[in-house]
């Protein structure tokens, strides 16, 4: 079955989109999703940015709020609904992610991505991402400590080096097998056809 | 019938499909486009940079060109072929589109494109430029010497700087006349969508 890695950064309000709507997606593509969640924190410092360009570029910063507003209504989700603190710390939500199965990791975190825009909740606030936790029924304490381990901070850590080393500048990007990279969820669709005919 | 301003930059490589796209989309969806060619240069001056964002950031610079080479064989364009010199000196090419009248605008503009992303010709040169008004029947010495007028100086400058104060930071973007602005190529059809409704 083709594959296609998911590249996400759960401080990413385009990420969202993309994981709201790929797997039915790759579903009908007949693509294998494994999700990727890494951080652009690094990614934007080695450009020498110290935030996120939607805060360096106040018109394009501006402009993206509006362009989610309307994605999500195409889209068919919640009204879009910015975090009070944006972006998000999203270490926690990330090791999180990683301490859990790939199986879960799927619902969990497009349940993160729910509570941040479409509750605007704080997803660096741990009340939060156990309250999603226990939703799905994990036993939130002892993920959370798994979280914590050095082992899951290293696995991050990794994450973020090999979307580096394959070119990743922003999120969500989504790579092949062959190392073809698309960025962006605009380009979701392409993606998975050229994962298809791969 | 509803209408759509189109803001193209003569140096942007999605402003290219734009303009290869949006008539066909348009007479479809019944909307009216106007073609309003722009500078980003001071745009982007304003914002700090002196260059485009694709050479700034290499990493995102690199996959441009990539992007572009996959969508121009999607759209069933000429094979992608980047000029030796980019971002080009667009000055020229948008000081011609404003001598011509608007009814012969979009052809030349589309032309002057393909000279540029097709042919990967330099179209600050003034030959390049002549050689596209002549295929198209028109004086090439007239309107070059209409082209370098103070009124038309005056209305790329107003262009420009109308651009900015409707909040565009990129190329291409598509405002309605209630100012709803959509940026790049990728927002096009929505941008029709919401034209139709409007």
């Amino acid at each position: 079955m083709p594959k296609l890695d998911f590249w996400y950064e759960f401080a990413s309000t385009y990420s969202y989109l993309a994981a709201m709507r790929i797997e039915g997606l790759a579903k009908e593509a007949g693509v294998t999703v494994a999700w990727k969640p890494f951080l652009l924190g690094p990614i934007f410092k080695a450009q020498g940015w110290e935030t996120s360009p939607f805060l360096l570029q106040k018109t394009k910063g501006k402009y993206m709020w509006r362009d989610l507003m309307r994605l999500c209504e195409d889209a068919g989700l919640p009204k879009f609904t910015a975090p009070k603190s944006f972006p998000a710390h999203s270490v926690a939500s990330a090791r999180v992610a990683l301490a859990l199965d790939e199986t879960v990791r799927p619902e969990f975190s497009r349940a993160v991505y729910t509570a941040e825009f479409a509750e605007g909740k704080d997803i660096s606030d741990p009340a939060v991402l156990q309250e999603v936790l226990k939703k799905f029924g994990h036993d939130a304490a002892a993920i959370f400590t798994k979280s914590g381990e050095q082992t899951i901070k290293d696995k991050l850590r990794a994450n973020t080096e090999e979307a580096q080393r394959l070119g990743i500048f922003g999120a969500p990007s989504f790579v092949l097998v062959s190392g073809e990279m698309f960025w962006g969820n605009d380009r979701l669709e392409q993606a998975l056809r050229w994962a298809k005919r791969a």
